[in-house]
């Protein structure tokens, strides 16, 4: 790091901006580059939230007839993001300046993350088709949000012809393509909406659509294009291939997604005057390449070097880890050069569910006297349940169950799959049963990172980042069932840091986003660490789950697969 | 039945009285022997119910220093049953007098039936020996409950044995000698109290003991004798079998249980000035053999007939059914010749958790917002929950259930094994996995039903009795997964009704249990029939039930073997 920052500004004294684009909320977080301290944040929700139900925006909503919306369809506005800018930034600022008296003409750059894969389809100039007035009722031409589910028949299509065709990138994914990903969800919007699909110019990320509001420059970052855009080793898709979903599929590469990639913590640009308008920021600082909150948050724990496996802990998991080289992981969400950080290989995997599965069992498995006791003692129950299953000997509730109330999405990569419990008996109580889940997202990482290591990837810490993290029982038992030693994230506000870090990054203030971690991301090194003797005991149980995952994930009882069909059946249309 | 009755009472106005002895109190009915008609009923709690933790019965527990009892022990004390003889069967007699002007002159027998196997060491003249003032603080000299498990290490070793060895009687057993029977019961005195067994000079089933309080005649009856005391062809273990056992046990057959056998429906004796003051009923009328709860509740709901599977639904399900010929039905609890009825082979099987499966669901896993809103209607939430259930169709839930979390009886003689929930999402909802649970005892009853239709047994009509009949979703249920019409006893107190039966044909009113069963007995047949679409449905999930049936219970997956030792380790000795 030089003595003079870019800008001329003191490098004790620069500053960056990260701004963490959520499902339902935007924040920023001003961040000191020379240590990362985090010195004032804001949080702006978007007004039209997530629409999954109606059309709220456009001038049917206006005047009281929202479109309906199907079922699996989640929308946003893109003007709610730009609203961000407009009052989460400056407040942040505000709140920078009040508790540090920081100066604004200090920050140096600004960095976002975003949800992926969500979708924006545009004009030449970036102009969301939803802001035509033409199209403005129109639930295709909004943002297709990365929980827009109902691609998924487009998905299955593209899924199944690569695996026929042997494509070389299917293995890249796992065997699986999402319904989430840019393919799906123009596929959809082609055989959908025609119309909005021919007046779409530019196919783009919302990572990079937001980059596109700051600098004035339309740059595809490189995580999402090789994620969620199937770029691989430089090319996407054949017209061949996209010919075969459908003839008028053919050109999607060429005329709406080919763009100029460009790599994680480099500029993209600087920002625009009228971006520097809305966010009370100087005018022509560096504005980083897009990027995607998960991948930001390995810099933020500073956790980018290879085996530093970090799970991002909250309704899901996300787990990302970079490699030195190429290798294909089975069951594994996806592998991108330069996916995490440049020049390495970025790995991603997955469990469908880890939290929401708590949150389903404490909201409806939990008795009243419980929630009672929980309430009496001014406790949440989680943290009730988790005081009681904490004073267990492992073992003593004589269950094991497999986590998959969502599916499993590594390493089976299986949506059909569902969750089990066995070994229950009257004397079987709820903080036994709470414990058995925890365990089994634990053993559900273990699968994950033996999936890894028998594949040429070796994993030697565990980083967690999330909302778990702050559930100390859950924790020791992910350390003790995988054997490794287990850090912390310590910022509690990860992928915005994580975007701050790549702001430092593209306005020069450090090398590359390794080095920028290095000073600027902080993590709890082995905050909790593998118990030997406890370890062995898991061991027999991960043993019971192996047997069981096997059992019902490849194929020797396709039990879950029947019995989903058997209520499909049942339910008729109602689903 | 003659115009003229027993003793000279008018045929229209004769009366018998039955006695149900159960776990915490026994009930007397007065019945018209004309019709069945039940005319008054009164109940006796005993003063020491179920001693589980310590005597509380003894001079020790008078001077306020109880002994203690070892966990899995259940004791009772033998005078608790005579209060009922003193108390409530006068009271019912009082009770029908008030409603129905009787006249307790017009009684003309009596019947009576026990929980079993409930043993009673006593001397030579029947008295207890916890009765002797030497041995009123020897907790071996008090009745052994049928509950009181803590012989289940000298059952284990009988089991084994006669495996070993071979022995002819063992299939007739499916299998397994049960911790609660005579024999391990009898070991397991013989090896921790050497005086109290010593000073035993007869092993006493309290069903017989009580018969013996009555009529002052000691008779063994046929049922218990068969299904808990091993005879079997007029035999019983040999003595090399015993000596094998223990060689102080050589004789425990012949110096301690063999005696004459009654056949059930036949007189013991009459009844004895004693006993006729106790209960204000006229000396020297009829007292019927023993009986057990299970298998009088068979006349009680005219369903005597081969091919008429008595179902007694509650906690448990007890299943009885007479066949022609014999038959060694894997898994089955037992058949006795005239176990049931006099000329036939009674069949009994088990499923050792139904009800209280539901219990420890509603209990332990049901939340707060269900059970406010039951109570909000005005229902349990059994009540409640099963309203919510009822409205699904059958498959919505996408859920299959083991029903084992008290083991399984029958058909896998198996008490490691344990419950199993698949399918749950995070959309599952409790009344979901509380219709699994209902659908798991079907499927169980269906197991055993086509258990016994393979063995050469068939079973042509399913007879509910117990508290479970009043849930008609699980009845409907029952009658669509069996394919079977589905009756429900018409006598809300089953037991006393049958003991009351036998009590006719022990007084001569009818020729044979058989015969009164048809005039005194009462079911709704076929309250219940199988709706045929209903029934292809619950076809797919009982293939689903009896996959995981196997793959769990048939050794393929022995983890529910392996979780209990598991837990058994972790927790030492605090079980």
């Amino acid at each position: 790091m030089a003595g003079q920052g870019p800008r001329n500004v003191p490098v004790d004294e620069a500053l960056v901006v990260g701004v963490d684009y959520g499902t339902l909320s935007g924040r920023a977080v001003i961040v000191r580059v020379r240590d990362g301290a985090e010195l004032g944040s804001a949080v702006h929700e978007y007004p039209h939230a997530v629409m999954e139900r109606a059309l709220t925006a456009g001038p049917a909503a206006a005047a009281g007839s929202p479109i309906a919306l199907a079922p699996d369809w989640a929308l946003q506005v893109p003007a709610d993001y730009v609203d961000v800018l407009r009052t989460a930034v400056p407040a942040a600022i505000r709140a920078a300046q009040d508790a540090f008296g920081i100066d604004p003409a200090n920050v140096i750059g600004i960095g976002t993350d975003f949800t992926a894969c969500t979708m924006v389809a545009t004009t030449a100039d970036g102009t969301p088709l939803a802001e035509l007035p033409e199209f403005a009722d129109r639930p295709h031409a909004y943002v297709k949000l990365w929980k827009h589910h109902s691609a998924q028949p487009h998905a299955d299509r593209i899924t199944a012809l690569a695996l026929e065709r042997g494509e070389s990138w299917i293995p890249r994914y796992g065997g699986l393509i999402s319904s989430e990903w840019e393919f799906a969800k123009g596929l959809q919007l082609l055989e959908e909406d025609r119309e909005v699909y021919d007046a779409t110019e530019h196919w783009v990320e919302a990572a990079d659509w937001i980059i596109w509001q700051l600098s004035g420059q339309y740059v595809r970052n490189a995580c999402t294009a090789g994620y969620k855009g199937i770029l691989q080793d430089g090319v996407y898709p054949s017209r061949d291939f996209l010919a075969a979903l459908n003839p008028d599929f053919a050109d999607f590469v060429d005329a709406k997604v080919a763009h100029p990639i460009g790599q994680l913590g480099a500029p993209a640009g600087t920002l625009t005057a009228q971006a520097a308008e809305w966010t009370g920021l100087p005018e022509g600082i560096a504005v980083a390449v897009g990027n995607v909150d998960a991948h930001v948050t390995s810099p933020a724990a500073n956790a980018c070097e290879p085996g530093q496996m970090v799970a991002i802990m909250g309704t899901s998991t996300c787990h990302v880890m970079n490699g030195r080289a190429l290798h294909e992981v089975p069951g594994m969400c996806g592998v991108v050069d330069g996916g995490i950080v440049e020049g390495l290989w970025g790995y991603e995997a997955g469990q469908s569910g880890v939290g929401d599965i708590f949150g389903w069992f404490v909201n409806s498995a939990v008795p009243p006297a419980y929630v009672a006791a929980a309430a009496d003692r001014g406790l949440s129950v989680h943290a009730y349940l988790t005081e009681l299953a904490a004073a267990q000997e492992i073992g003593e509730h004589g269950l094991v169950a497999l986590d998959w109330h969502s599916g499993n999405r590594s390493v089976l990569v299986d949506h059909e799959l569902s969750g089990v419990v066995v070994g229950q008996t009257l004397l079987t109580k709820p903080e036994d049963t709470y414990r058995a889940l925890l365990e089994a997202t634990a053993f559900g990482t273990r699968t994950i990172v033996e999936a890894f290591e028998t594949s040429g990837v070796p994993v030697t810490e565990l980083v967690v980042a999330g909302g778990l993290l702050k559930n100390a029982l859950l924790m020791q038992i992910y350390a003790d069932v995988t054997r490794l030693p287990l850090s912390t994230i310590v910022s509690e506000q990860g992928p915005a840091l994580g975007s701050a870090i790549h702001a430092a990054v593209a306005a020069g203030a450090y090398p590359d986003v390794r080095a920028a971690a290095k000073v600027m991301g902080h993590r709890v090194v082995a905050a909790y660490t593998p118990i030997e003797a406890n370890a062995v005991r898991y061991d027999a149980l991960f043993a019971e789950y192996t047997l069981l995952h096997d059992y019902f994930g490849r194929g020797a009882n396709d039990v879950m697969h029947r019995l989903k069909a058997i209520r499909r059946a049942a339910i008729g249309g109602r689903a």
